[in-house]
């Protein structure tokens, strides 16, 4: 097996190629397109730039790791190695000129996530999971990223992108969890995961999630020592429902109510 | 009357100290407190340092200028002119570790915007709006802003920062506009109405709005070509419920909307 170091060394490389592919598009013309049939489910120049300098790199070092990507499919694994790719997670906020979408880089060993990167480029920021660990790297230095500590739901800040999202059921069990936390932020995508991982937020609870959407958090939230399970407590890497949270208690109580 | 180019540089002055007495405590200890008897109003210390940098400084240098702050009340003015201080807009989004806050510095005269600037520290963007223009101020030079061309709310972009703060008939209203509008992005507080002037998105709506709130923002939106209004076309400043445009169609369809 390849040591993880390295892996996470040439994670930062594939990082650097999708900021310098992405920053030239960002607030400016980039190509929007509507992926839906019906709807609206937006891809720009900058998505598809982003993946396709990701995947080049891949392909040449590891000729033998699969790539599973949002714009571009699949590559199967030959060696048990799997590249989890979102070029832009966020579309939404980066068409609309907002700065928390970000470039998600897991890698999974034999199905279980192994490191993960968290760029943002207008920002500065890389978020980086990896066994035993996770930190910040920005401009200024680097950050130990460790959760806070959180006894109650009552006490906690919640987040999702967009609420309007669960039907149903679903919507329903996330506004019980709505009406018991404390305060709840909106529209941040994998930045809500990467603050639960930094400790000012508590909980995100989001759902219709695709490997490529949480292969690259869960290393970054497990590292700082929180938990990232679907709603029904199992593997979060198969997506879905997932629930990530900085305190297990927490965790509990959400899972409870989310059951309903 | 003073020169609006000297008071726009003024201004400045009060978005340098704000940042300096503010960034310390982001993502960092920041001495919590909830203002509300019933429900949860955050202030931390950062409001605090930040309004009382920016009050001491139009006190040494305009003594006859009123200041009206959201943490330490009224100052009434001598002269016609008053500044309208919101040291951190966005203290929930602050606390959450997420870089969408700002610090809003209005000044009007006589009742009418005359200056605008919100200020993200964090990010080291500032925008600034004045009689006749409006522009983003970064690491990396200055951009003029300007709104983008929207023919009809279908194709929109709306922002709110929080949809769960609307109640009964402005619930209703708003979710009229909502379904009306092609994307929503929720969560941006002050951030939103810069990205209608950046011509990023192109409706805000809220309600519940006090005048430093919005006194920055005026100069900013209609400094880049936007309408700024109460929900049913008055004038902005007043607060309450606000509609900020970037194209004059979108802004006569959401109030036919609104008013239902």
């Amino acid at each position: 097996m390849t040591d993880p170091a390295a892996l996470l060394a040439f994670a930062d490389e594939l990082a650097d190629a999708a900021r310098a592919a992405i920053l030239p598009y960002f607030r400016g013309e980039h190509g929007l397109e509507n992926k839906a049939a019906a709807g609206f489910d937006p891809v720009t120049e900058a998505d598809r730039a982003s993946e396709k300098a990701m995947r080049a790199l891949i392909e040449a070092r590891f000729p033998t790791h699969g790539i599973s990507g949002e714009e571009f499919g699949e590559k199967p694994s030959q060696d048990g190695y799997l590249w989890a790719l979102d070029p832009i997670d966020g579309t939404r906020a980066f068409i609309s000129g907002l700065p928390l979408w970000g470039v998600l880089i897991g890698l999974s060993f034999e199905g279980r996530p192994l490191i993960g990167v968290m760029d943002q480029p207008y920002l500065g920021e890389r978020f980086r999971g990896f066994p035993g660990g996770a930190e910040l790297v920005t401009r200024d230095g680097v950050r130990p990223l460790k959760t806070r500590s959180c006894a109650a739901l009552g006490e906690a800040t919640l987040s999702t992108t967009d609420p309007y999202l669960f039907k149903d059921a679903e919507a329903e069990a996330f506004a019980r969890v709505r009406q018991a936390a404390r305060l709840q932020r909106f529209g941040c995508d994998c930045y809500a995961y990467c603050m639960v991982a930094l400790g000012t937020i508590d909980l995100v609870i989001e759902s219709g999630l695709k490997m490529h959407d949480v292969a690259a958090l869960i290393p970054i939230v497990e590292g700082a020592g929180g938990r990232m399970t679907t709603w029904d407590g199992g593997d979060a890497l198969r997506g879905g429902r997932v629930l990530a949270c900085g305190d297990a208690r927490v965790h509990a109580e959400a899972m409870a109510l989310l059951r309903g």
